[in-house]
């Protein structure tokens, strides 16, 4: 049954606290639903779904709710509802964190969900395991997060924690910053494995976490702009490092 | 006088009609709307700004309205109202395109805004002076788009036309299209210059179009994930060819 606490939980979830009291994370749409459904490290808790998206998925009938598009709607924070919302356990990954083996992004407060889902997809386009988040970046599992991933939250392991004293417990690994009046990104050879430090939008990387890198990058340009979008500056290193 | 017919004619901006008849667009915040003002391209029409922002910039006083930060939030569409918000006329240009000097971008029906702002800003780090969108892209002042392009709108020309008849038009422009199952970015000659075309952001780029590209490029990843973000891609092919 569809009833007004099921509506007023699901947009409790749209604040971290209650997410990670009930360890769990909103998807919506097609298709990232079914590629989520498709992947052993997340479980879906329940389906709130269409009768149409309900009876092609029956398999999961068990924790399918049936519901129309004027309650789909309801629950949805999407501009243009689609079909099925589901609410997934958090990832649960085999692998920790091993140093010496490839690189990992360190994100200093990126505030953007956007920048956060596009640089999660990103790192998982390109082979990257691991991202560690400073406390004040956004959400992993903020639905905007979540739904700009495309997936990837459920292979790319997200942690959140103080980056200083990361790089300090782990002092074989290379950091790099991205930032400006650094090496020329296509001067510095590709690193097999270490930190890559990615700043804040406005602010860049804080002084204390700057002072930490071994080695800034800076992308070449023509001068004519101050600086590249987080999520982009993270995508171009990533490329020339990794092709 | 900052009266309701004032709020109301700003919150009509918002519709790519008014703006379109008015010539006209919003910026806010100081940092991007200094940054306009100090280009020759755009001219302030209007400013609306709090006494501090006011005093700061009296060269402009003739142009200011001075409101307070009540005001303010009611024409902002800033979550966080900043200072100032500025109507400036539509840039005007005085070089045309021409072909066989330097990459332009073609952007086939790219719809988020801030994906739209983020290529214009990361073409304009890159140095590409002209983007072609097609009639469905989201409108260059939308003012979403224009927050992100941080200024750059100002000196990237972004042009809405057929990108077929486009590409006809020049027949000596080599064409590339940014897709999957081509050829390694990496393995491709940096043109020095041409047509780059970025496809929408879940459907790609239209059948029609693709047949047109003498070129289909494609970045290299693991196979993790099945595509990404059109911006993402636009400055991964950027960066390895204007490098």
């Amino acid at each position: 049954m569809f009833v007004k606490s099921t509506v007023k939980y699901i947009q409790s979830l749209s604040h971290k606290k209650q997410r990670d009291t009930d360890g769990v994370f909103i998807a919506e749409g097609p298709k990232l639903v079914e590629e989520l459904l498709s992947v052993a490290t997340v479980t879906p808790r329940e389906i709130f779904a269409t009768a149409e998206w309900a009876s092609a998925h029956s398999k999961y009938k068990e924790c399918i709710s049936v519901i129309d598009d004027v309650s789909l709607s309801r629950i949805s924070s999407l501009s243009t509802p689609n079909q099925v919302l589901a609410l997934f356990t958090k990832p649960v990954f085999g692998q920790a964190f091993q140093p010496g083996q490839k690189l990992s992004l360190l994100l200093d407060a990126i505030q953007d969900p956007g920048n956060l889902g596009t640089i999660i997809r990103t790192a998982d386009w390109f082979g990257i395991d691991h991202i560690f988040c400073s406390p004040e970046t956004a959400d992993q599992y903020n639905p905007k997060v979540v739904q700009s991933t495309m997936g990837s939250i459920s292979r790319v392991q997200v942690h959140y924690t103080d980056l200083t004293t990361l790089i300090d417990s782990f002092p074989g690994e290379p950091v790099f910053a991205a930032a400006l009046g650094g090496k020329d990104l296509y001067e510095v050879k590709a690193p097999s494995h270490g930190f890559l430090i990615i700043g804040n939008e406005s602010k860049g990387i804080s002084q204390e976490l700057l002072l930490k890198a071994s080695t800034k990058i800076t992308i070449p340009g023509k001068g004519r702009v101050e600086s590249l979008n987080a999520s982009v500056a993270a995508a171009i290193i990533l490329a020339a490092w990794t092709h």
